[in-house]
């Protein structure tokens, strides 16, 4: 046995690169409370300190302390950064600097450019000869294949927030692999896969042999990238301490040589737990060892930061990394794969104060032990910082080494990846069905000129034939939009770190989403159950509705609304599927909009539900703002109804409530956060962010942001730090449904 | 009708993209004879001098006047340049100053580099980082996706010469259309068929879209290019200097854009002579205004050059071009496509003196006028300098506006393209049987370790039963290698600016190639015909083969023999056709080695046929070196044999002739040599060189390089100045076959 796996219980994963394998053989399920947990450190203490001193810099600067102009960012680009090389136990900079952004232009050097133009940097005139000249981006190769359709689609916004000129992220690299078999195994490993690629070369398998080139590429790279930190990678860790510096070096590998929309972590607490445990056991660390050793692993996590356009932080607002690290869940064995480092990565909400990256998701199930389930309670009604997703229900196709991408999007850990596909808009393609096609905002014949509606009642009949047309040519469009964006980005800017750290035979998702769900299904129940009256501009657009009646509405558990919501999410994802999907992509798609619910609200006109034009949309699955007035359990009770099965790649519910409305003491509340959350995800809800503010205290941060530097909230499937927000996504925050009662 | 087409005859030509139905409408065939031809105008004489006084100086200096080293080749990279702009009725060069050579490291940035360094230059170190770490180039893309076998078969040379370190070439633009239609007009074309590639977005589809707005660039760089020189070539040619400038310019952004192995005109004589035609009958040209004009196009022609290494030039020898030319044929419709302009672009062989380039290729058929045929016949036996083509065999398939690119590939102009493909030693691949897929030369497995032959003598149906199994095998390996290649050249070198003159739905050759067929006919016929015992050295490999008795020898018109060769192509070809190809290519095959018969020959060990190890083959399908001995006739025979069907590539014959046994006086020799050339077309005999000439003019040029500085020999598909030849070049040649007896 290789000397650096001592300890270990053997099994398959010593053959074969296996990290599940390893960790069922070797992990200390922990079914205790929170009573272990050490303080901080001081060596931490002080390093946040600094960090937050850079932090605050960094926002009184407008956004970005420092940015590299002229070096192209590549694993090994850097020299070493710290930020205070004596005190840190985990080291490694994006960049020679803490918060010195990368330049990364693979994806797009006009995106490059602008985004440093927008906080005063100028990029190097080479670069921008070579990245024009010479060396083509996945942007340029979007857009040169881009058919007319496909722009004025995106120009209009029924299609919005494409990775077209960024990286698609939304891959997460199997990080572990580099603490347990260290490089040089790895390396070895995708040489015998190389190797088997033998035979007729068609377009995919020489594709497939140029990519694992490059991946073998980058795994030299990241050996050279630890050893100008002075670490050796090439060898299985032997510590923790190399464990979680190992992980980190791959995580690291990954952000310098992607942009990605989503960079997340995966599942990697459960998995450090082995080798603490094992140090532990051997007395060469103590639990305030540990405990430190995992803040500033997070410490550096929290210290990720891309170079990005203020349209892009319009979309998706706060500077988010979707740092997402997956914890707790069941073991397909069923015991749990709950251990004390998933208490311990909580814990850093504690020890550094709350934050909104990593994006700490625990995988909830019923069965998680009572400890664990408790102290999740805690640190949600403590910090709002923390997601839930429904572990039962992933678990029976997606077994129990999976992890979470970006916010809601499931995948196995080195054996599954996603092609991101953003967005469509639904409740513009309702207009769209009631124009013909036409664009009420920009006034541009979008679809084929499909027949209007021209009566002035609308027929709930009509709509709904007109409706399943439109969606029928937006499903098209959009999943063969999301084809070219693909088939460019592998191109143009291929993700060899992240992908070196899988199976050669990965699945790819080719994920879908939509936005606009309950102004939909709001607007159908007013067709159906009220009289809609319409409105037509000079044009003979429809520009605002008039409802005569009252009307169900999604989000109080109300089936006769809750039915048009599940139809659609079915309806739309069985159009996805009749198309195409670059590379075999297996058909997903998510109810998700992060935050672009403003800006997707802000671009289409009034609805028939009443929403007024330009207002927001609900984020992701949830009920508009407001009208899911039943309490909280009937609003949770409309979410869960959603059918998974059509919406694999995640159902993301945003939920406040007030600390009263969640009971009188810390124990009631934590009490009845667990019981909503294990009857939640009894009800096959899939994903839930828990706030538990009021607000009052929303209100005063608006007012006073000095008073609360670090205050965290859940906004859609991440977590925002309140005072990164702008004033209008503040607003449209604080106009959310705040639970009152239960 | 378009100002610029007054005088012509309209037709579909108009409406379409169609310059076949153009010169069918328009052109004027010519039966005459050479004696309206005019001789060279001041002008020209006085530049062609200048023109060899800097060619004079290239080889004095080693081969290279001057190249660049920081600027990367574009459609605009550089200023105009002139050799003596007053005197340039035809103005472009590839950089600012004639015969210096541009920098194209698309295809490969070590390949770049080391042709410089070659020459005594320097690549710019910052042009060297951005092809190493931004911009990958072709033969980065094609060495990472290569399996160790395709690397073991290149290395041990059982395939040579493949394109995967510079341009693939043998890709004719349909450089006329920029004549006639002005580059805004194809522009509109083109964003028509662009516009039609819509609906599914396969990844054939996205590449497609992609790669013609690569086009679409490529065309606006073209009027650009043009602009430099200020031309504008926007709309159609007026007259018929603009006309072949026009042709010029489109020539020019194709070797501006490629470092193709074989870069072809096409068939553009014809073509241009409905300009002249239009210009003689409007009186604003004269006779000696028309030649003067083809004189300059063809000095031009003369002064294209590409930065190659000495590797390169051990291949292929002589730094040629192929800027192969096709002249003459018949049309379907009976009617010649002589024209006036067919004898003006031979008789700058006389105006200028003899040349290699460009590669004046002569579509022959037994229909030619009479006129033309014997001045086909007097230029060949006065300069050595043209080669034909059995246009009477081609024109069934090709119809009647195909053109011949590099050697022997005919391809219908616009239509058709070819993924050049190299070649397979054959002749390797016998010793491959024999010893089990041992190279005899490197002492390494290159074949999987198939059954050696151990018995002291050949058995021939042994040797067949084996031949057949390591055929099978290098066919196979042989597609995959090209598979590999062609699918990185479209990725990383694609040529723009050739497909931007193409049609859409462009038929793809998928080339192939064999060297050694007559060693391979020899040997097995010596294994049949006479005993071959074979000498092994210590290791078990036969390294050389004693024959007792006497066997045929292809090139004797001996059905016993030629019966086997004919049975190889097909074999071989059969081989190929099993196998997937990129872009559902064509299976073709030539037997063509161009100069590299010598290195081939160089790395291949003894061969039963009495063949030295290290002795070169005879070129393309030649018989050995003096083993045809029958005549001239019966040596035809014998080549004409080769089944035309299984090598639609083309099958290449070098024929050297000594005037005295061609006849007594110039009118005999003329009449005789239409005698052999009718006589090999009607045999269905597909390419023959002409050399006329003695081996004591060989030896006498040898010996003293200063009294033959344009001494012009047809080697294997094209031309060569002998003094570039190098003394093993020149050693080999003098030792061909010049049959003495008709």
């Amino acid at each position: 046995m290789v000397k650096e796996w001592n300890g270990f219980q053997t099994g398959k994963w010593c053959e074969e690169i296996d990290v599940r394998d390893f960790i069922q053989c070797n992990y200390t399920p922990y079914e205790g409370d929170d009573s272990f947990l050490a303080e901080v450190s001081e060596a931490t203490d002080r390093l946040w300190k600094e960090a937050l001193a850079l932090c605050q810099k960094e926002q009184e600067k407008g956004g970005v302390l420092d940015a590299d102009t002229a070096v192209v960012s590549t694993l090994t680009s850097h020299q070493a950064g710290y930020l205070d090389q004596k005190l840190e136990k985990i080291v490694g900079f994006q960049t020679d600097a803490p918060l010195k952004r990368a330049l990364q232009p693979f994806g797009g050097i006009k995106m490059s450019e602008s985004a440093l133009k927008a906080y005063g940097y100028e990029i190097d005139k080479e670069i921008k000869e070579i990245f024009t000249k010479y060396r083509k981006t996945h942007n340029q190769g979007v857009f040169d294949a881009y058919t007319p359709e496909m722009r004025k689609a995106r120009h209009c916004a029924i299609i919005t927030g494409l990775p077209d000129a960024y990286g698609r992220g939304r891959i997460i690299g199997d990080y572990r692999r580099v603490a347990l078999y260290g490089i040089d195994r790895l390396i070895i490993d995708k040489q015998e896969v190389l190797a088997a690629l033998d035979g007729t070369m068609t377009d995919a398998k020489i594709r497939s042999r140029e990519e694992i080139a490059e991946q073998l590429k980058a795994l030299k790279d990241m050996k050279k990238m630890a050893e100008i930190y002075g670490c050796d990678i090439a060898k299985p860790a032997q510590t923790a301490q190399e464990a979680i510096q190992a992980v980190y070096f791959g995580y690291l590998a990954a952000v310098k040589d992607q942009n990605g929309a989503a960079m997340s972590l995966g599942r990697v607490s459960t998995f450090l737990d082995i080798y603490i445990q094992r140090d532990l056991e051997q007395g060469v660390l103590d639990e305030k060892g540990a405990q430190e050793l995992m803040d500033q692993f997070v410490m550096k996590l929290r210290l990720i930061r891309f170079m990005r356009t203020p349209e892009y932080n319009e979309l998706f607002s706060g500077d988010p990394n979707w740092v997402t690290e997956s914890i707790g869940g069941m073991g397909t064995d069923g015991r749990t794969l709950v251990t004390k480092n998933s208490f311990r990565i909580l814990h850093t909400l504690t020890n550094l104060g709350p934050a909104p990256e990593p994006n700490l998701t625990v995988l909830w199930s019923k069965d998680l032990p009572e400890g664990f389930k408790r102290y999740c309670a805690k640190m949600s009604i403590k910090t709002s910082a923390i997601q839930y997703e429904n572990d039962d229900l992933m678990r029976i196709d997606m077994g129990d080494d999976y992890g979470i991408a970006c916010c809601v999007s499931c995948m196995r850990i080195g054996k599954d990846m996603q092609f991101f596909g953003a967005r469509a808009n639904l409740a513009k393609a309702l207009l769209y069905a009631i124009n013909g096609g036409m664009d009420e905002k920009k006034k541009e014949q979008v679809s084929p000129r499909f027949e209007p509606i021209t009566s002035d009642y609308l027929d709930y009949e009509e709509v709904m034939e007109k409706y399943d047309q439109m969606l029928e040519w937006l499903a098209g469009l959009y999943v063969n939009t999301l084809n070219v964006i693909h088939y460019m980005h592998d191109k143009y800017s291929y993700e060899a770190a992240e992908m070196a750290l899988h199976d050669q035979d990965v699945r790819r998702f080719f994920a879908t989403g939509v936005a606009g769900l309950s102004v939909v299904a709001d607007s159908l129940s007013a067709i159906k159950y009220a009289k809609v009256k319409v409105v037509r501009d000079e044009d003979g657009i429809a520009v605002d509705f008039i409802r005569e009646g009252d009307f169900p509405k999604y989000g109080n558990n109300d089936d006769r609304v809750d039915a048009i919501a599940k139809d659609i999410v079915k309806r739309f994802m069985m159009k996805i599927k009749k198309h195409h999907t670059y590379r075999e992509g297996v058909h997903s798609m998510s109810i998700l909009t992060i935050t672009s619910n403003v800006v997707y609200g802000k671009k289409t006109g009034a609805t028939p539900d009443g929403r007024a034009a330009g207002e927001a949309f609900a984020p992701g699955a949830n009920p508009m703002h407001g009208r899911d007035c039943n309490g909280a359990l009937a609003s949770l009770e409309s979410v869960a109804k959603l059918p998974y099965d059509y919406a694999r790649d995640g159902i993301s519910n945003t939920f406040s409530i007030v600390p009263a409305a969640l009971g009188k003491d810390d124990a009631s509340r934590e009490a009845n956060l667990i019981t909503l959350l294990d009857g939640y995800v009894k009800a096959n809800g899939h994903h839930l962010n828990v706030n538990v503010f009021d607000r009052a205290l929303l209100l005063d941060a608006q007012a006073h942001p000095e008073k609360y530097p670090q205050l965290t909230i859940r906004v859609s499937g991440y977590a925002v730090n309140f005072n990164k927000l702008t004033k209008e996504q503040q607003d449209e925050v604080i106009k959310r449904t705040m639970h009152e009662h239960f």
